[in-house]
C-alpha cells in the first residue's frame, strides 16, 4: 500500500464525509487553541513581518480546514489593533496529501473569505490562500519561507506501514498481543518519519519561526496501551468476526496494518532533542471523548448514539485505507458491526483519545 | 450569472474533459514558447534569485497545466548549468477559479514531479507546487512575491458579462448584427478587467519581474470581426435552431452572453500604457487552426473529423457556462448540432483562432 496515494479523509460534504464527521478533531483544535495563540502572538511580537506565512499541515477538508487558520489570523489582527500597527498580509498554505479533497476547500473559499473579512473588520490584512499537495515527510516549501507551522491530528499518520510486520496476525495496529518486533518496527518508523518532518520544517521556517503540533497520542510509556490501541482493536474485532464468517479472507486481515503511531510526550520530545533545530516551549497532554457529542455520563441513550458517532468519525478517517486493501464491498458491513461493538463498549466504559501537543521555536 | 462561480473548464479526465480536449491550447503554448523562454532567461540572468516564484494564471487542469511550467523550469535549469550556477528553488503557483478541477492536477503531481526530476537530472533545483484558487482580477499573492507570471488563453475571459446587454438579441457574443452599445459594453468590461489585472500583478511582482500573456484575440480593429466572433456565431446558430424548434425558450437565448472579449494587439497595448507599471518588450500576433489536428488542407475526411474535434474543444471550455444558463438537458443536442455546423464550415473555409501575446517587464 502506498500511503501517500491511499491515505485521505473521506471527501465531499456527504453523510460519510470527513467534513460532516470531524467534531472530535474540531474539539481538539479548540482545546489546544491557547497554545497556538500564545505561539503566534510571541512570534508576531518578536518579528512583525509585513507578510506572515502560515502553513497548516494535514489540513483535510471541511469546517476544520478554515477553523485553525481563522483563529490564528484573528489573534494577530487583534494584536495589531492593540499595538496600533498595520496588519500584515497573510499568506496561508493549506497542505495535505494529493488525494485530499482540495476542490471542496477551494469552492468554499470565496464565501469564507467574505465572512472573514466582515468578521475582522476594516483595516485587516488581506489573506492569500493556496493549497499545497504533498507529504509533510518531505520538503513542501522554499527555504526560510514560513513563519508559523500548525498541524493537528496529522502527525500520527506514518509515511508507510512499518516494514516486516508479517507476525502481527489478527491485529491491524499495535495491540497487547503484538510481538515486541512489531512494536519496535512501529516505533522505528515513527522516529524516522518525525525526525524527517523536523528536518524539513527546520529548513522551511525562518529563525525564530514557531510550530505547534498536536498528535493523536498516548500518556503511558507502553506503546500497546489501551488508551491508544483500543479503538483499532475494536475495528479488528469487527473484521475478525467477518473472517470467521467467511466474509473476508483470513490472509487479507493478516496483511493489513494501519500506518499510524500514537506517540507518548517523551517520544515526541526525544526526537525534537535529537534533531536539534528546535527548542521546546511547551509539551502538554489532553484528553477528548471518543464520542465528541458526549460531555459526560449522561443517559444510556446518549451512549447508544455514541457508537454511531464514533463509527462515523472513524469511517471518515479510515475508509479509504480499508477500501484500498479490502475493496468496497465489505465497507457497509464492517462499519455496521463496528458501530455495534462501539455502542456496547461506550455504554460500559469511559473512552478517550489522548492528545500530545508540542510548541516549538526554530533556533538561530 | 456569477462568472467566478460558474466558469471553469470541464474537469476530470473523461471524454468531454478539458484534459482530453485542449490540444489547441497546447499548440498555442508551444507557439509562444520562445517569447516565454526569452523573458524568463532575461529575468534570471539579471536577478538570479535563490528562490524563483513563478505563477501560471488560468492553469486549468490537464496536460497543459504542467506543460508551461516544465518549459520554464527547464530553461532556467539549463541556463544555470551553462553559467555554472546552482539551480534556484522553484516555487510554482498554479492559479485558476475555485471551480477548476485542482484535485486532478494534484493527484497527477507526484508522478509528474518524479518524471521531471529524472528529466532535469541531478543538481536541478527542488520544485514546490501549490494551487491558488481565485480570480486573477483581484489580488492573489503577497506584495512583491512573484518573479514571473504566465497566462495563456485565460485573459480573454471577463470577470462578468458586460452590463446592459439586453439588446443583443439572437446573439451570444459580439457579432456583426450586435448594436454598437453592445460592442462598447464588451470593450468597456475588457478595459476595466485588464487594467485591474495589471494593477494587481504590478503589486505582486518584484521590480524587474516579467509577465508573458497570451490572449485569444483578433488582428483586426473591428471587435465584431469574423476572426474572433465566428466560432460563437456558429454556436448561436445551433442554439437558435433549437429555439425555432421549440427546444429552447427564446427568452433564454436573449439573456445568454459569453463573458469573453477577444482584444486586438493595440487594445492590449493601450491598457498597459495607461496603467503604467509595465514596459512592453514584445507584442506579437499568431494564428492556430480551430482544428488542432489539422495542419493544412489535406483530405475531406480530416475536415469531417474536424467538426468533431472543434466541437469537443469548445464543449470542454463552454459547457459549464451553458449548463448554468440552459440546464444540462439540452447539452448533448446543442453540441451534436454545433458539430454538424462546424463540419460543414470547416470543409468550405480556413478557420483560425488569433493569438495576441505580450511580454512585459515590471518597472522600478
Amino acid at each position: 500500500m502506498e500511503v501517500v496515494q491511499v491515505l485521505h479523509m473521506n471527501g465531499g460534504m456527504g453523510d460519510t464525509s470527513y467534513a460532516s464527521n470531524s467534531l472530535v478533531q474540531q474539539k481538539v483544535i479548540s482545546m489546544t487553541k491557547p497554545i497556538a495563540e500564545e505561539a503566534i502572538s510571541n512570534l508576531y511580537c518578536s518579528s512583525s513581518p509585513s507578510s506572515l506565512a502560515i502553513a497548516d499541515l494535514g489540513c483535510s477538508s471541511g469546517p476544520n480546514t478554515f477553523f485553525v487558520v481563522s483563529e490564528l489570523i484573528e489573534v494577530v489582527d487583534k494584536l495589531c489593533r492593540n499595538l496600533g500597527r498595520q496588519s500584515p498580509e497573510y499568506q496561508v498554505f493549506l497542505n495535505d496529501l494529493p488525494g485530499n479533497d482540495f476542490n471542496s476547500i477551494f469552492k468554499s473559499l470565496p464565501s469564507y473569505l467574505k465572512k472573514m473579512s466582515q468578521q475582522l473588520g476594516p483595516g485587516s490584512g488581506p489573506c492569500f490562500f493556496s493549497g499545497v499537495p504533498g507529504s509533510f515527510y518531505g520538503r513542501l516549501f522554499p527555504t526560510k519561507s514560513l513563519h508559523f507551522v500548525h498541524s493537528s491530528y496529522g502527525l500520527q499518520w506514518l509515511s508507510q506501514v512499518p516494514e516486516a510486520l508479517e507476525s502481527n496476525k489478527g491485529n491491524i495496529y499495535m495491540a497487547s498481543t503484538s510481538p515486541p518486533g512489531v512494536l519496535r518496527a512501529y516505533y522505528g518508523q515513527f522516529q524516522k518519519d518525525f525526525s524527517m518532518f523536523l528536518k524539513c520544517r527546520a529548513e522551511e521556517l525562518v529563525t525564530g519561526g514557531r510550530m505547534v503540533l498536536t498528535f493523536l497520542g498516548r500518556s503511558s510509556e507502553d506503546p500497546s496501551s489501551k488508551e491508544c490501541c483500543y479503538i483499532w482493536e475494536l475495528l479488528a474485532l469487527a473484521l475478525n468476526d467477518m473472517v470467521s464468517e467467511g466474509l473476508i479472507e483470513e490472509e487479507k486481515i493478516h496483511s493489513f496494518n494501519i500506518p499510524q503511531y500514537t506517540p507518548s510526550p517523551s517520544e515526541v520530545k526525544s526526537e525534537v532533542v535529537k534533531e536539534g533545530s528546535f527548542s521546546t516551549d511547551r509539551l502538554e497532554v489532553s484528553e477528548v471523548n471518543w464520542n465528541a457529542y458526549d460531555s459526560g455520563f449522561s443517559s444510556s441513550d446518549a451512549f447508544s448514539d455514541g457508537g454511531y458517532n464514533v463509527a462515523k468519525c472513524m469511517r471518515a478517517v479510515a475508509e479509504p485505507l480499508l477500501i484500498s486493501h479490502f475493496g468496497d464491498a465489505i465497507i457497509e458491513e464492517v462499519f455496521r458491526r463496528y458501530k455495534e461493538i462501539l455502542s456496547d463498549r461506550l455504554s460500559k466504559e469511559k473512552t478517550q483519545f489522548i492528545n500530545v501537543t508540542i510548541s516549538l521555536t526554530k533556533r538561530g
